[in-house]
């Protein structure tokens, strides 16, 4: 099975002016790494049916597949299909069953359909024509002499949409094989620490394969396997899912490529655990980002941000003793506002935290990045001290929002 | 002054495997349109010294500037240096300031300095140098033939840090202009709206041009001048903003491309207005987005997310009965909420807000995105029925948001 050899091309002059950044090119780079078909080269260029014509032949020159993104729209701009045809030898024939579902569309708007919209009737006579169901502008793939072209429309939405019902599905048949993969998020190991980890994983192995990202204090692995058929695919998927747990299982808290918060969050809604949050340096952050979920609600009772220590004291019954001798950032403190918020909510799970952001107000003795920690559930207490390695502030506001997820997610799954 | 034209091109194998958002090239492509300087196409190869010359060549076919980030750190394959030689026939030749410059670099860091890293102190022996003030990799311009290839690393933060000190200065000098823009911040207007009442200024003018964006619920004016001194440039701009603030300055927030937090939170900070926040709907948000300001500790004193209706009555003192009466989401509720965040907190200014974020729990009298803000400073108090477009729950929360710091402005400048 010989690799075949891609490049992406976005067509529109909006992405030349800088007015959007091109996430297409992104999405569709790491489709095809997936599927095992090597991305040669991105390109973009405006409006322009020379340049374009020119960029496709140049590109052929050495790629056996061009995806292409944006043109295909109703108006005079909109050039992509009559280009292609122009290169690929062929010429824009009505497509009647587009035609028809276009008519359609419009009525069920209740919007007139003008002369521009028909031109999204026509495609060339060769072509495999893609539905967009969630747009106006349909897909299509054309080949010539082993080269095959496959054009897109531009909006992100609408491109990802056709590219997983339609594209994919084309491509995967192209390359004669299936894919399957999971992405495991990781929490409390470095991207360095992980890779050594996994080292022997990584090497020792063609199928699946194993990589590895950073996000934002976080981490990521994607296990991808290729093979005949997609139960093949899957079961080699799990077995080496299964080594990975045995390096860094502890690290896990998603298989299924799912925020912090999602993972916690539908947690305490399936077991019923009521909680509440008392923040002091992540200032809401944590009950912000945990109610992002759907259906909180019926958990989630209140956040008590208490930024002045006058808020500890008062909202929290902090000792104002407690706060004289240990300072606001320091284990008695966030063992009293967790305790104090238990008081006040009743909530079955209570989480503080109490740390110094930054850029200033570190000492040598506490510095920027020093963040404590203490969850209550029931009867069950934990408080942690925790050094962040200082990046920002934004940076060491948001890892401390992941370590309060973390020692929430640790403690109602009996860990540690 | 004939317009020069230009490409970017984008060097490095993580780029094509869509490990990484190519911000650097929409970066590039608004300066370089803001210069006056037309962007023709952008292109991404990988770390291969074949395609990168061939791009080179084809590229300067009908450009007379190209920008490269990437490809010039110390290892083995980054290879623009070489390949910009070959095209352009020069040779790379050691650089004697750049190596002192280097070694004292890592001395400071007290690490050693590898062979590896001398490779960084070579350059074109025609090419002027651009310091790295981040980094260890110099960028640097070289011109052949009337063609200029400019050469910068490849890490965003790096790459714009040279880009203000060293590139701009050089292509501005290259246009034989000056430029120099304001960006306005606005809120509480569409960009649809915005157009349309700025229409006059953006068909009648050609220096300075207007432009217009939309950047989640808010929009940006661009007012832009390209003159012979930065005195008339921005003479001109300052004119140009007057016509602008006579047809919607009751919209604009910030003159320097500020956040909203940003500019209100240095208004409270600069008058000692300390506040306090009750949130239900947003979860935090507002309190969470105004402690992203630092220096803020001095006038934020807490926030009480009082996500359940037993939470409003305990911290704040709403009565049952008017949640039985009204519902949580009503101006009744909404006032009481603010007047019991009076008593507890003390703060001046206390705001509160609760709405409806869905996607569930809206209904045909109160819809999804129905939001009602109070703000009460000293002895004012102003409370807000807003029906937010129904755009999905995070749009919707991140509106309220907004609209929070809209009230907040609007009751300490004195406006509405």
């Amino acid at each position: 099975m010989c690799k075949l050899k891609s490049s992406i091309l976005s067509v529109g002059t909006e992405l030349l002016f800088g007015q959007i950044v091109n996430t297409n090119t992104v999405f569709l780079s790491r489709e095809l790494n997936l599927l095992g078909i090597d991305v040669m080269s991105h390109h973009t260029v405006g409006d322009n049916p020379k340049r374009l014509a020119e960029m496709i032949r140049q590109t052929f020159a050495e790629c056996d597949i061009i995806l292409t993104t944006g043109g295909l729209g109703p108006t005079q701009d909109d050039l992509t299909k009559e280009i292609v045809c122009e290169t690929m030898n062929d010429t824009l024939v009505l497509h009647e069953a587009t035609k028809k579902w276009l008519e359609e569309y419009f009525q069920k708007l209740g919007r007139k359909m003008t002369e521009n919209n028909y031109k999204q009737a026509y495609f060339p006579s060769r072509a495999l024509i893609f539905q967009n169901d969630v747009g106006t502008a349909p897909g299509f793939a054309l080949e010539e002499n082993g080269k095959t072209i496959i054009c897109m429309p531009g909006p992100p939405r609408e491109m990802k949409h056709m590219y997983e019902q339609h594209i994919k599905p084309f491509l995967m048949e192209k390359t004669g094989a299936v894919i399957y993969y999971k992405m495991l998020r990781m929490f409390g190991i470095g991207e360095a620490q992980l890779e050594t980890d996994l080292l022997d994983l990584i090497n020792g192995q063609t199928d699946p394969t194993i990589a590895t990202y950073a996000k934002e204090g976080e981490c990521c692995v994607r296990v991808t396997s290729k093979r005949d058929t997609l139960e093949e695919a899957a079961q080699a998927v799990a077995d080496m899912i299964k080594k990975v747990e045995e390096k860094v299982g502890q690290y896990i808290f998603s298989y299924n490529d799912e925020e912090y918060q999602e993972v916690v969050g539908q947690k305490l809604i399936k077991q019923g655990i009521s909680l509440s949050s008392a923040e002091s340096c992540t200032g809401g952050m944590f009950a912000q980002s945990l109610t992002d979920v759907s259906g909180i609600s019926a958990v989630f009772d209140r956040a008590l941000v208490t930024y002045s220590n006058r808020a500890k004291v008062e909202e929290l019954g902090v000792k104002q003793e407690t706060l004289d001798r240990f300072g606001a950032v320091s284990e008695e403190t966030a063992v009293e506002m967790a305790e104090g918020l238990k008081k006040v909510s009743g909530s079955r799970l209570c989480i503080s935290v109490t740390g110094i952001a930054g850029p200033d107000g570190g000492t040598e003795e506490k510095p920027v990045g020093l963040v404590y920690i203490c969850v209550i559930l029931d009867d069950k207490k934990r408080c942690t001290r925790n050094q962040i390695r200082n990046l920002g502030r934004a940076w060491n506001r948001n890892y401390a929002k992941l370590l309060m997820f973390d020692a929430v997610n640790r403690l109602i799954e009996g860990k540690e």
